[in-house]
């Protein structure tokens, strides 16, 4: 009888917004696996953390490279190819014992989180759960109090990784927008919203929900490095009734 | 002393996705206001039903229309105005009085909900809070287990009421997307798919993460009537590691 796999959203970063769904499975958890940049400790982790049962076995699960090498190149592919399947090894060994596995994510699970590749690997294989977790775009608009999109408004979610005449083609185009993995790529993005005739609206959120957050026009910002967590929102929302 | 404001998303359908931050908002609630389509009970009400404190002062606000006129239409306009008008002049009668008032609001309160018109209207006179919560999109692929974005994937979410060819452009130009609002409008998203080259992947969800939910591939739904918030998945994740 082979154990059960739950994929956790524990949200953006304050714990009170984890769900009671998320609380239960950390009950149930026998073992809690969490990823982080080596060397860090696991924001999951953190956010998490009065909910893990005391002496829990955890799985700290280690990227071999995040942003040192471009995503595109083949040795980024490779590592992180590797470093999934080993993970996913790691983790079928303990629900092969019968055991259950918690994966924390932070935000949502499937949305752009390190979780689905395990889930991909494993989903196939084993009983699996997950548990929809507010994303860390919902947690940064709330928390500024800015409606970000209504009725017929197209949304968009860009990395800001895009060359910048997709960035700022896309910024034109949508009625609303969040720009992810601000990093080093601030001044690229501020151009493209400007020449998008979009810069007036746009927002800039570091550490959206934590007590530390950072909000201000981005207009307003300098251009010194970001965060590779930073955000940028595109409130739509003209026309309102 | 005037009282205080809270928007308070209450995730998707299960109960289970309520945020310890929305219970807590729930337990604060002196009255706690919800929308409905006139004649209807309220959706946010049924999810939230068991932490609704015995007694409590409800406010049931309904829309005066829904989908029976285009939204377009200067008749359409003019009577959700007067409505948000009228449901912000009611819960400002109840901050002046010092009460502590939440609006409950199915997914996140700040994404397509209708509690962003009393947000905008209440927050700059008002103390307010907004909750984030989990979106309809999250729980419907997180309860299919279907990763919807990773990476460098640009996400859109597009409102099915666009015309055929906005979406075929769109849904050609994205990674991944969420398609709303299907309603009447399913064998044109479709049509739209289909030419976008997108239908193989799309995925008709009616009622998420409720209890009668229904998954089914498009390519094999019928083109009978659906419901207005039944949605279409199309995940994107290429090429993943």
């Amino acid at each position: 009888m082979s154990g059960r796999l739950i994929g956790v959203g524990v949200g953006p970063g304050d714990p009170g917004l984890l769900t009671l769904n998320a609380i239960a499975a950390l009950n149930a958890a026998e073992i809690v696996a969490h990823f982080a940049k080596a060397g860090n400790a696991s924001n999951a982790r953190a956010i998490a953390a009065s909910h893990l049962k005391p002496g829990i076995e955890e799985l700290a699960l280690h990227y071999p490279v995040t942003t040192e090498i471009p995503r595109a190149d083949a040795a980024y592919r490779e590592a992180i190819t590797e470093f999934y399947d080993a993970a996913a090894a790691t983790i079928a060994a303990r629900l092969d014992a019968g055991r259950v596995v918690a994966v924390i994510a932070e935000g949502d699970p499937l949305f752009y989180g390190s979780y689905m590749h395990i889930h991909a690997r494993l989903a196939p294989r084993y009983r699996t759960e997950v548990i929809a977790g507010v994303t860390g775009m919902s947690g940064c608009w709330s928390s500024i109090g800015t409606p970000i999109a209504q009725g017929d408004d197209v949304f968009t979610v860009l990395p800001a990784t895009l060359p910048e005449f997709e960035l700022e083609r896309r910024l034109a185009d949508a009625d609303a927008a969040v720009v992810m993995k601000i990093g080093r790529n601030l001044p690229k993005v501020r151009r493209a919203l400007d020449r998008a005739g979009r810069l007036d609206r746009a927002i800039y959120v570091e550490r959206g929900t934590m007590a530390n957050a950072q909000v201000i026009k981005l207009s307003d910002k300098l251009d010194t490095p970001a965060p590779y967590f930073a955000i940028v929102l595109v409130p739509g929302w003209e026309g309102r009734p």
